[in-house]
Parts: structure tokens; sequence; C-alpha cells
């Protein structure tokens, strides 16, 4: 293997490596945080950290469609991406919503070993072969370091409930 | 170049294209909210969007030093990073603050096409050689991708003054 593709290589490594710390964000807010400050907005008016917390888990539990593998949550998507939060869903118990949040951090795991190199910088699925030519950007990598902002930003929001 | 070169250079462009992204957040946030509006708390107790302001001044002119430059906003560290809001500072103006917070990008996207992929790949400035020898992932690459989930995580803050 030569450097280069080492390089390659080692930046995807760096990306995984900043998705795992901010899940280790989650899961010590998991730990510290009780249900009921889960169920207190982060700031009077907004969402609630039981919101954000189902809003990350269906929102990373999707990375593995674009990654081109069965996701697991998909009935989440109404409750905590197609919806506001307080639209009248009963919410699963924060039980529930670790255990999903597991679930889905271990799946990833599996499926972010189990690609090449190559694989990704291979299109993500939710892009059509011609929109990928024009932007090699939009490839399999690209979600893992967007998802990652993305949960940065709500971890940033769940931090105000402690 | 070969094929391994491009991937990680992408990569890099990836990762950049991602800083820019969550950039254009802090734009639209600049042009959106007031003075007052920066002023405020992001949530009753906690720290005030101009201080957010000033911190993510500060942090982003600070990976200049990283990358072996010379930053220009040293003086707002005491303000910004090593004391916590309210600390009886003086902030400089929002119309400052903006100033700043260009000047430091226009800086920063210099350097940043100044780096050839290999550059990226080396040592940030505040790592030892041995300790980046134990781990290469101790890189200039590393910087940002890392300081982007920072950036992230305060501009999830930041919108609560909408």
């Amino acid at each position: 293997m030569s450097a280069s593709t080492d390089y390659a290589k080692l930046a995807i490594e760096q990306v995984i490596a900043e998705w795992q710390k901010q899940n280790k964000r989650v899961d010590d807010m998991l730990a510290k945080f009780s249900a009921e400050q889960f169920n207190s907005e982060i700031a009077p008016g907004k969402n609630t950290g039981t919101y954000l917390l189902g809003h990350l888990i269906a929102v990373n539990d999707n990375i593995t469609t674009f990654l081109g593998f069965e996701r697991s949550y998909a009935h989440y998507d109404d409750m905590f991406v197609k919806n506001p939060d307080k639209s009248g869903f009963a919410f699963p118990s924060l039980d529930e919503l670790k255990t999903a949040w597991n679930k889905v951090n271990e799946t990833l795991a599996k499926h972010f070993s189990s690609l090449s190199t190559e694989d990704w910088f291979t299109k993500h699925t939710a892009v059509s072969q011609s929109d990928f030519e024009a932007n090699p950007q939009r490839n399999k990598l690209n979600i893992i370091i967007n998802r990652t902002n993305h949960q940065s930003y709500h971890v940033g929001q769940m931090v105000l409930l402690g």
C-alpha cells in the first residue's frame, strides 16, 4: 500500500474517530441525566431532550440506508424527524431510547468496519450516478462528516439540560 | 497523481467544505440577529450569543497556530476562552466581532489553500514529535475536523437566540 492510500485511510479513520467522540458525549449524557431532565426543554419553548435524543437515533439510523444497508428505526421518523416536538406522539421510554441508541451505534460500527477505503469514496445511496459524477464529494464518507456535525449541533443543545 | 492520492485530496476537500458550511451558518446568524439578540442568553443563566461568537472567533483564530502560522486575535482568549461569560470584560461591539470573524475566516481560507495533501497529514504544532509518531491522527487535518464540530456544537446553541 502506498503512502497516498495510507493518507486516505487515515483521513477516514479520523472522521470515524470524531464520530465516536461525539457518540461518547451522548453516552455520557445518557449516563448522567435523568428521564425528567430529558423530558425538559433545552430552553423555554424549544425542543425537549427526549425529542432530540430520538431525533439523533432516527437520523443516525438512516445513515445505514445511505451506506447501502437496511435500517432498523424507520418507524422513529414520524415522531422524531418528519414532525416537530410536541406533535402529540407518545414517545418511547428513556430505557427504550437508550437501547435503540446503543443498537444503532453497534450496527453502524459494524458497517463502518466492513467498508474499504475505496468503498467510502463511492456514491451514497441518495444521490444519482450523474449527480455523483458532477460532485464526487457526495460519497459515503461525506455522510459521516455531515452527520457528526449534525450530532454536535444537537449535543450543544442537549448539554443545556444539565 | 494516483487514484489514492486523489482520495486523500478529496477527503481534505470534504472536510474543508463542511467547515465552510458551518461558517456559513454563523454568517447567516450575523446577517439575521440583532446586537440585542446576540447580547441575550441562549437559555436562562447560560452563555450569551456575544460570548459564543467571541469564543468561536478566538478558537478558530487559534487554528492558525496549530497549522504553524501567526494568529491575530490572541487578545480575545482572556475574554472568550480562559474565562467564562459574565466575568466583567467589556466585550467588543457586534460590528468589531463581525470584522474579526470575517478576517479570521479569510486568513484561514488563505492558509488552507497553501497546504498540500501531504502537509495536512503532518503534525500540528501542539503535539510533540514522539506523541505524533505514536498517534498519526494528531495531524493538521484533525484540527479542522475537530474545530468544525466544536463550531457546530455552539451554532446549535446560538440558533436558540432566534
